[in-house]
């Protein structure tokens, strides 16, 4: 049954959820439909930006968008609360401070860390899940770096930073870290010969399942700069000021007062909690990225289990960006009362690793390699064309990546 | 009698060292003596300065001179080293890694804090002591501004800072603070309204023994930034999370993360433990700058006591820079054989006091009171004084303060 001006309620703003925001708003007219975004910043962050934040390479602010310079908020009702709970047969959604009804429902409430029960990580790790989080990494660091030289006795696990997971987000932050630390050296008065990057992955290798000819370069580059590889290990327990790895069945403790946990991200929670069908957390969408149960429920981004043979697709911002194309055709096919929905399609426009701001390496179409400067350079045209797609030129100028050439 | 070619040894590169050790290395030839000049850091910094580098609104590279810059190796010995002991009996001094002679010494070796035994300060409160204790603030600043946002349960005591004493440094600190809250609450997305800079001075008003008039001006100016005053109010202890203050027979207690303690300073406790006759640990110096007890002994600065009438002059920069002329002349006058020595006179040039870096209150020549931003061009302008008297005008242009204008 078709709803006239039914409320289309969108939960969350990262990539999927802002994405499909800014589409709606183009191709609804203001009498088809209420259009209603949920989040709990009046910003929007990029994601995948946030190791550079972590770090302390890009301030903050060129990782955050303000809602209000990419969403028109004449034609979209802004909330900005934190989801508590979907009731998908009431179609209701809880709030922190209110209640909302929908006809239309875009659950695009992304990630949140998995720690996998691995004692003392969540007391005592860092994670890089948002601006806050990311800021206080940076702030951390720096905090240790201040202390070092202000304590009789030198406290090395000030100056020891564990990275845990050689994944993307590991491996790029280790990559910023290694342009950081000689600058946060000459701040503090310190010898950087004193600094260590220790990145410990559980695979025997880093960016387990990319090219192994990237994961060579990747490594030589980084350890060039300083980041030492602790591969095969499995972190054991986080401690207040140390860590405790495995590796060929023996346990070996780092003293540390910074680990970051870049090892696993599941679903945001509030998906298994409201009861929908799902695997590990993530709803396994219909080819019209709607959840299998509810024809009036979309999911889109980390919260959306899609395989890609028999694995599924991993959970990036480029799936997510794609999938809001499909998604905002397909609301607007149930506003306008059609009931052809479009499937959703991934084609891959390659995967780019940063390794600080002035390496790279990667795959592009056709599954070509490329290294160093031609894979920086396609890393932040990438970027900046993101910020085309979602806020034009002005938004693209004002938080691109134009750095190409130090 | 006459030693050829004498050990000139200074210690410390404070205002009073290195000032003597730039006047001597261009008034005595290198046949004449040997200087050396022994300090901890291979940096001198400008303690009046510190406040702001505290505050975060001036870089700490701006506020110390590498010592290269401004002595000439050639001609001075330096060695980098932290005084131990001075043995005036037997003319040694001895340093953490080595032991020297001297011929002459003169001993330049600052303050440092005075805690007067209130349980607490030593541990839980910070100082403005040196480059290293400030920059921490600095940081531990902006680490709690940072932390604020990551915790379930806001902690205000993240966004309470007590300073601890409304004398000189107390009150230029504050101003600081006043200009540099602002930003760290836009950094950190924190509404202003709830922080809180609280001045606790014991004396019934700040500045003691300033103009009234004056006081009133610098008061209503930091209050009118929002910074609160609580005089007539002695500190009885600092917890890790709180501190306690007694008022009118009753105790308070403020929760914060950051006391900074600026309510007293003595003379390094070198002096002391030396065994120089000393009046609260400082030398009472003859007219001429030197101990009383040692014909080859000059105390210069913060380690030195003169009186003026009925008090001591309290230990500022001013006075050090201006003891630097009398006591190199008088050591140059020694090494060749004179016996008749300069006696010091301090002619002030007036007190200044900075309200942040766009407002300032003081007294000139003639004891004119002067306010706002006469005031802050002159602090400004005597501060530059400093530097073109110490490594001329490349030194000022490189390290002064220019920003008359914001």
């Amino acid at each position: 049954m078709r709803v006239k001006n039914p409320n289309v309620v969108i939960l969350g703003a990262g990539y999927g959820g802002l994405m499909t925001t800014v589409k709606l708003q183009k191709s609804l007219g203001v009498n088809e439909a209420n259009i209603t975004l949920v989040n709990k910043n009046d910003y929007h962050y990029q994601t995948t930006w946030l190791h550079e934040t972590a770090a302390g390479t890009i301030h903050h602010d060129q990782t955050r968008i303000p809602l209000k310079d990419v969403v028109n908020m004449s034609k979209v009702n802004f909330v900005q609360d934190t989801v508590v709970e979907i009731k998908p047969d009431e179609k209701k959604v809880k709030l922190e401070n209110s209640e909302l009804d929908y006809d239309i429902l875009v659950v695009g409430l992304g990630f949140e860390p998995a720690t996998f029960g691995i004692p003392g990580l969540e007391e005592n790790a860092f994670m890089i899940n948002d601006i806050n989080s990311s800021r206080l990494i940076r702030e951390h660091l720096e905090h240790n770096f201040a202390m070092y030289h202000n304590e009789e006795e030198k406290n090395p696990a000030r100056l020891n930073i564990v990275v845990g997971g050689g994944g993307f987000t590991g491996i790029e932050f280790v990559g910023e870290l290694a342009n950081r630390i000689p600058e946060l050296c000459e701040e503090y008065d310190i010898d950087k010969a004193q600094v260590r990057i220790i990145n410990v992955e559980g695979a025997p290798t880093v960016l387990p399942g990319f090219d192994p000819e990237l994961v060579e370069y990747a490594m030589n580059s980084l350890e060039a700069r300083g980041v030492e590889f602790i591969t095969g290990a499995l972190l054991k327990e986080a401690k207040p000021e140390s860590i405790v790895y495995e590796k060929d069945g023996k346990q070996v403790e780092i003293p540390t007062l910074t680990t970051v946990w870049a090892a696993g991200v599941r679903a945001n929670s509030i998906v298994e909690k409201s009861g929908f069908e799902n695997n590990r957390g993530k709803v396994e969408v219909r080819k019209d990225m709607r959840a299998p149960e509810y024809d009036d429920v979309f999911v889109i981004g980390d919260c959306a289990l899609i395989w890609n043979g028999e694995r599924p697709f991993p959970p990036t911002a480029q799936i997510a960006i794609q999938q809001s194309a499909t998604v905002a055709h397909n609301v607007k096919a149930l506003v306008q009362g059609h009931t052809d929905l479009e499937s959703f399609e991934f084609n891959s426009l390659g995967t780019l690793a940063s390794l600080g701001h002035n390496d790279a390496v990667g795959v592009i179409m056709n599954d070509r390699k490329i290294f160093g400067w031609k894979a920086t350079f396609m890393k932040k045209m990438s970027d900046n064309r993101y910020l085309l797609k979602l806020g034009g030129v002005g938004l693209m100028l004002k938080k691109g990546k134009f750095n190409f050439f130090y």
